[in-house]
């Protein structure tokens, strides 16, 4: 037995790395049952979870008795299993195929894990740390003009065409507004790249999945974080750290 | 005109991310030039790197006239392309091939994103933050056990050998002794596949491209840099921090 098995259970929350793959089943089509995972109870490091995904982290995918952890692994499975018209991906052995490998992995060491820490320091932590907030959005909008280059003179991060590349660094980027006030008019061509992801009818449909809160009532919610922060400012000092 | 082109030239520095493929390239016995980048003189911020890496960062590949940056993708490029016998990966399409990709991508966006933090704030970092000492090297430990989960029960990562997997994972696991001072006997199945892995001649070279110190002269770096910081606790703060 061998894959694909035709029975996909998608684990996810309404959190960019589960927005990734969302993205992609919605783009195929595929019938999939999705089950949300609840952070407030630690839903994700139940047992039956780590079993899955020995990370005790969202998104992971079942098919059948088979599991995939980590959304750019599933990305990955996803398009070599069930995207046989390489609507969203290139054949195997080609240069655009590495190209878009090349800009997947930059999200998932780059985009993901640096915007992760950013929206941490700047609206999450229970610290308030000048120095974490400027490191993070600095490396953010670095990594932010390291997509300009591309994508001021192309529609697309590989080759001509919209691919799992894309949806990746799409899923963190929109973010970057929202959580992280990056002025996007620094980026244009990344600016109207995010415009041309965000009208697909298939991403709309992609952010509801696995969603407890409305788009508005995310924003409002984050609003209220950053606030908090910002309040925070100068009023104590971090336990031990120092200024040189 | 398709890959490969047999004419590798690897774009790298010492450093956890420039192992990982110069361990693959050792293991495959590949013909190849190394080109080190030196970050003293910001090489890799240089124009004609920048046309190779849009990113700036090491390690990149060149075959022929064809790029792939990021090193999990120059890891599956060169097995994609020059391990036709699967000795270090698996046949495209198995279940064994998408748990060597889940491991990979774990370490893309966790191992190695969030030990680079840690080291970071441990021994690099302008100011002294305890928050992110704490925070990064806690992420570590965590990761380290969710390593030991698999471990702990096999001999390597992803189905029963070794693979991309275990050297990328190892090139930055084996800096946990070292540069935090993490114990490893409390994650003796992570030790043991180390200490495996550290044994065999192809890892023995593969640390030597592209290095400037010798192994002896890295530790001698790292312990003074750590005692740097280790001096700075406690003496200011963090500008603009705040305890809550």
């Amino acid at each position: 037995m061998a894959p694909p098995f035709n029975d996909l259970k998608y684990y996810t929350a309404a959190t960019p790395n589960g927005l990734k793959p969302a993205i992609l089943l919605e783009e195929l089509g595929l019938k999939y049952e999705t089950k949300s995972i609840d952070f407030r109870s630690n839903e994700q490091k139940e047992p039956w979870f780590i079993e899955i995904n020995p990370n005790g982290r969202i998104p992971a995918l079942k098919d059948g008795e088979m599991r995939v952890f980590e959304s750019g692994a599933i990305m990955l499975y996803l398009t070599d299993m069930y995207d046989k018209g390489k609507q969203f991906t290139y054949e195997l052995g080609t240069e655009d195929y590495y190209e878009m490998m090349s800009w997947l992995m930059f999200q998932m060491g780059g985009i993901g894990p640096m915007m992760g820490q950013a929206n941490h320091f700047r609206a999450m932590a229970p610290v308030y740390s000048a120095y974490g907030i400027k490191r993070y959005i600095d490396e953010t909008k670095r990594l932010f003009s390291v997509l300009e280059i591309r994508l001021s003179k192309a529609d697309w991060l590989a080759g001509d065409k919209y691919t799992i590349a894309d949806m990746a660094n799409f899923s963190w980027v929109r973010g970057g507004p929202m959580f992280l006030d990056i002025d996007m008019t620094e980026y244009p061509g990344v600016d109207k790249w995010m415009k041309r992801i965000s009208e697909r009818p298939a991403v709309d449909k992609a952010k509801k999945v696995g969603a407890a809160l409305s788009e508005d009532q995310l924003k409002e919610m984050i609003t209220g974080m950053k606030a908090k922060m910002d309040a925070k400012k100068g009023t104590a000092e971090e336990e031990g750290s120092s200024k040189v």
